[in-house]
């Protein structure tokens, strides 16, 4: 469930721009020791797979928004949340057996699962040696905010793997997981961003509640492009969440209004795969149109998108601070459109 | 490598007294949530395979050699330390695919790995959660500590593994190694203790340097112990680490003086195993009193055993004050003789 195909021409943009230059050169300054090889080698290789770096850029917006001549006390904090993202990429490809990250091999194919598991433990480490670099009087506040969201991004993929094992995941079960597992890192960076722009903490929380609630509108579009994305812009196959029979929230709202009639054909669909059943994404889709589930699904991501940007709304400062996250929200929520 | 029969006596007293009850009682009161119960279930099962909180005490000692007044205000930092000690455990013994664990399954063998992985990383999350509750003056210091130790404590644990597939290792790697894997985390607990009693930097620094090479020291007399230690009192099979092929220190110095003439039989007992070579131990005992082994052994243990005494000896404080560490020590390095 990771954030993919991100708006990829604003991105782009940023990616060109001064402050991703400045993020860039920070973090490349960062060193890490040769030896044990088997420990810094794996953390030098995913770091340098090239993410799209949304989070260190989530900070930054978040200390703009309010007081722009922080953003150099902000770069730690910035390269806090991406080494956390990036341990707990190494992780969790671990548990998934995921064999490729970022089209290249992942850590523990690589190498093998100690090595992944250690590296790992201590990129988290490093994302709190990073910490310790913000400035001293906002260390408690950003370790409060880094602690809590570490620990739920940790409970969100233990809700994923539970769910694989189970037959039935409510609606709301299935938005809190995603909201646990992706979204609330999205909502910590903007907030670290805020803390260290000296904003009030009514104003930190809306932000950070920007950042969630965008956050989980964005998984949910995920899920509609997902099986209703164009093949010749979405990057990667279309309906493969149908193929592999994931939980998502078409998945579950499906799941919740199927009448016995359809019972039976919804059974045999998720016990077939594309070789004994080669049409198994038309016939799903053919049953989420029968039950109006994308529309259902439009409707959820709406309602999340419209909290979202009614808390950057609510966020008292001059309005013309906000058009950056205003234009990255409506690139995020229009993308291949 | 963990800290076996840790001075029992010593230690059943301690765990009498009015410290470890509060230290217990703090601990007891930190809660952890019950859902997901794969996440948390694990961490409240590890906690309670009642260790010997040796970490949290050695934090308490740290701050009574300074100033008492201070204990209350340290047990945060104390249960990170613990916290942290039994992460390491539990992603220690994935790696090391130990089916027990203070004579209970460990949690990867209880659950699994993917559950053994993500609580192992919300503990060590949990830690850092403890440290927040310290005192804001002594955050960063205590954080800067504990980050550098917990690096170390992950380059100790590859260089282990690293170990393990190499043939040769010099005396200064291995060394080296249980510095990092188990020594380094002793003195950080003192010198936490240290910080929050207001020691100034340098009695901090040669506390750390007691409580590391102490560390040092007892894991040497360790690897005495498993040889030479009573079958009566050792609690666990002497010789262990012969019929393992352990890369002790003694086997780093029989390997280094070995004559050609005795390299085939040292050969042929590293091939073997108990039921083809009954004799292994006895053998390898053999060959350890030929060079001399175990003299050589005690040289390094008392060596390391008199730099820790010095830097205690040199820290400025009463010295009534320090009886209580140099009875621990005593403790330490004369047990089972």
């Amino acid at each position: 469930m990771r954030i993919r195909i991100f708006a990829y021409h604003f991105l782009a943009m940023f990616h060109k721009s001064v402050h991703a230059q400045i993020f860039q050169d920070y973090t490349n300054a960062v060193e890490f020791p040769s030896s044990p090889a088997n420990l810094y080698d794996p953390i030098r290789y995913i770091l340098s797979l090239s993410g799209k770096r949304i989070r260190p850029l989530l900070v930054n917006m978040g200390v703009e928004l309010f007081d722009a001549s922080h953003v150099p006390a902000s770069l730690p904090a910035s390269a806090a949340i991406e080494y956390f993202h990036n341990f707990s990429l190494i992780h969790d490809d671990i548990m998934d057996k995921a064999p490729l990250r970022r089209g290249m091999e992942t850590v523990h194919q690589k190498w093998n699962d100690s090595v992944a598991i250690l590296s790992g433990d201590a990129l988290l480490v490093k994302a709190y040696e990073e910490l310790v670099k913000c400035p001293t009087d906002k260390l408690a506040p950003l370790l409060r905010l880094f602690n809590r969201t570490a620990l739920e991004v940790c409970e969100g993929q233990q809700y994923d793997m539970d769910f694989e094992e189970r037959n039935t995941v409510t609606q709301d079960e299935y938005i809190n997981m995603i909201r646990l597992k992706t979204s609330v890192l999205l909502g910590c960076a903007l907030q670290m961003g805020a803390i260290i722009g000296n904003a009030e903490e009514s104003a930190q929380e809306l932000l950070y509640e920007f950042g969630v609630n965008l956050g989980i509108a964005f998984q949910l579009q995920d899920d509609l492009l997902d099986v209703y994305g164009d093949p010749k812009t979405f990057g990667k196959q279309v309906g493969g969440d149908i193929i592999s029979n994931k939980k998502t929230l078409l998945f579950i709202k499906l799941r919740e209004l199927l009448t016995a009639d359809d019972e039976a054909e919804f059974v045999q669909l998720q016990a077939s795969n594309l070789e004994n059943e080669p049409d198994k994404v038309a016939k799903m889709k053919a049953l989420y149109a029968k039950y109006d589930i994308q529309a259902l699904a439009i409707y959820q991501k709406e309602k999340f998108t419209a909290i979202a940007y009614e808390k950057l709304r609510a966020i008292r400062v001059e309005e013309s601070r906000k058009d950056a996250l205003f234009s990255l929200a409506d690139a995020l929520m229009n993308r291949e459109q």
